[in-house]
């Protein structure tokens, strides 16, 4: 394919993903395929010769589209919304046109030349590991070393620092200037609780092994402890799991929260059995009920502020462009009014809920997610559930909040209206009433 | 952004990037910018009301472009080739649109119902951890467990079998039908080398408590030990320091290969010694010279195909999409031609350097790689590539071939041409002239 053929078949791919997200309320939100339906759909082994882009694109709507949930469907209350607008395609066009990586770039980035902040990887291909702060790293470094993709790793600074002032980070979290923090974006939720972790336990064996050299690694390992509520997602267990430290759950309170007490008592537990406690994730918007830790109660117990960037891959795309695209074309105040406009429509499914005592709303509503369920037995939600997600006009998961089986309804979609959580509704009620039949009889 | 401006700018940035990549060789390969460029260049915080579309597109140029190190220009001669084709940006427009998020999906993907293979996350948002293969996992699953997006999930299992059908790997790597393999596509090599290390570790530590149930994880840890050629890229030291194990160098032979001799020593030094071997990491293509450790001699000393598909993150996007796409409008065999082609070029380069009794090629050439430098210091050879990337014509990264500073020429950009490797020689030629020249002054 040549850039003439780009042209045309770019354009018709616009066309093809507008046509989709403008049809999208039209397709069933939940799809109707079995395990493993695509395997017998397309070959076993990669054509010799080129297919066409006509019989590609084809495919798409007869093997593809089948099996795909729309995440960006007005109907889809399921999970949590994730990221997606037009100004992000269009930066995730140009992303992978410049298709550069970045690592490497300079030492003193908008800083004093005694000061490096981003040898992250002195390259020398196939060299020495320099990661992290090199304090010990000399100016000038040869100009090989240095410019991987400058704007890649310098716009990526800038959008965390944009993004750390939009959620009102304290100075000390930003990069520019003095500030001693910046970050970078991480690829998932997952690994940036990893990375946190990992950062974490090197810090920790590193200030023991300082007072007491004697110590081995794993010696000073098989003590740490870190500390999550018992509604942290599952990637905080996993970390601990990769991480190869002790993890424990932190009973939540009755609102799901972390509280300081719970936390202290395990604190002084652990170390009363000569455990180190090193690390602890507190939860702002729970997977489960979108509950919120009380930072302001375990924060001062916990000090985390000095962590630095850091992450797994050596390289990145250049991602940032993303984020500028996104930020530009939305505005702060844009940004501000989808989330409002989320957390309203939540609010008004949770009225809607309220009005009508066979049901119960399970725990405060905060942002875009309404925990509410049928008065009564697990089984009777549990076939609530199963007849919405059958009927796959509409999609939901759930959760357990203790004893209870709980249906989450999250505004997702970047085009959900009133009128789609008012059908939503309705389409609930008609079910529920069913199930409420069924069990009478 | 409304679906008819996204049709209306989708098709400005398609042109956008064709005419980026049509005027990719006109550019300067290698940016002039200075450490901190950027900040400076937009404003420090996000803007409150949305910016235009045209502000940003104006600013790619101006602000953007001046820092980018143009790595698919057919004069970026430095690291290795990175993935860039048409079909694969199409692609990741349509994975953009449908921006699913690729987890849980069933539990007997394409196999008998005692046979679950793909229950990698029961949700059940924020519930335990069910990782990996889980045998005891009962089906059937509850239908709100499995459909996070079936065809992502499906298409990457069976892109990953095309491509190591492409590689021509043994069956225990495949998934399809009663293949023990399979595999997801990991973020980048780093996360790879890391998964595989996590996965090594975690399989011997079961091993070693099932034998002997009092050993603790730490007290086993301390013992592990992996090991790589001295020639195996940083990411792999990285990968032992975040699983808490060490991992030792094997000093590699004279082609810079790791050999049988040298791993079985470190073996039977290490066993001797109480550690625990447990990882082997080969490299078939290094970094600094694309050297290849013998496989088929280190191989039989080590058995690592047992390991599973297993990613840090929970989540993924529909990146199989890309992989489609590119295998079905290249075909294999125009893959196939596509590395040749560059290997073919690197063959080319090889003799023009043969034919010149200044310089010496260091290394064997097998893939599109040159090792080669001027015969003389180290001082010299550091000179020339100062110059070649100060002139910015063309760039070049070095890297240390145990005590010579060498030059890597890599074959890298999808439009490069013999012409292009001819005008890079006559320059580098020119450049060693002057270096060699201002040494004798």
């Amino acid at each position: 394919m040549n850039a003439s053929e780009f042209r045309r078949r770019g354009k018709e791919m616009v066309d093809y993903v507008a046509n989709y997200m403008e049809g999208i309320e039209g397709r069933q939100v939940y799809p109707d395929v079995e395990p493993g339906y695509l395997r017998p759909l397309i070959p076993a082994a990669a054509p010799q010769e080129p297919d066409t882009f006509e019989d590609i694109i084809n495919d798409v709507e007869k093997i593809i589209m089948p099996g795909v949930t729309h995440w960006h469907s007005p109907y889809f209350f399921a999970y949590f919304p994730t990221a997606s607008s037009y100004p992000a395609m269009l930066a995730d066009m140009l992303c992978g046109a410049i298709g550069c990586i970045g690592f490497s770039w300079g030492c003193c980035l908008g800083r004093g030349s005694n000061q490096p902040i981003r040898c992250v990887q002195s390259l020398g291909a196939g060299g020495s590991l320099e990661k992290g702060l090199a304090p010990a790293c000399k100016p000038p470094v040869p100009p090989y070393l240095e410019a991987a993709s400058p704007a890649c790793t310098e716009l990526e600074t800038v959008m965390m620092d944009w993004l750390g002032k939009m959620l009102e980070l304290p100075k000390a979290f930003l990069n520019e200037k003095a500030g001693e923090g910046g970050g970078v974006i991480q690829g998932s939720a997952s690994e940036a609780t990893l990375v946190a972790l990992l950062a974490a336990r090197t810090k920790v064996i590193h200030r023991l092994q300082a007072a007491s050299p004697e110590l081995t690694q794993a010696a000073i390992m098989e003590k740490l402890v870190a500390y999550s509520s018992d509604q942290a997602h599952s990637s905080v267990e996993r970390a601990g799991l990769i991480g190869g430290v002790k993890l424990k759950a932190i009973p939540s309170d009755g609102n799901f929260a972390m509280r300081a007490s719970a936390l202290q008592e395990a604190l002084e537990r652990d170390k009363a059995a000569g455990l180190i406690p090193f690390f602890m994730v507190a939860t702002l918007g729970t997977t489960t009920c979108c509950s919120f830790d009380n930072l302001l109660e375990v924060g001062p117990i916990w000090l985390i502020t000095d962590y630095r960037h850091w992450q797994i891959p050596l390289g990145r795309r250049f991602r940032s462009l993303k984020m500028w695209f996104v930020f530009r074309m939305y505005g702060v105040k844009g940004l501000q009014a989808y989330i409002r406009k989320h957390v309203q429509l939540s609010h008004e499914f949770e009225s809607l809920v309220r009005q009508d005592p066979r049901f119960e709303i399970c725990v405060e509503v905060i942002l875009g997610l309404v925990c509410f369920r049928l008065k009564g037995s697990n089984k009777v939600n549990e076939a609530l559930l199963q007849r919405i997600n059958s009927a796959k006009k509409i999609h939901l998961v759930p959760c357990h909040l203790r004893d209870k089986f709980v249906l989450r309804f999250a505004i997702c979609s970047r085009t959900v209206e009133s009128a789609h959580v008012q059908r939503a509704w309705e389409h609930i009620k008609e079910l529920a009433a069913d199930v409420l039949r069924a069990e009478r009889e």
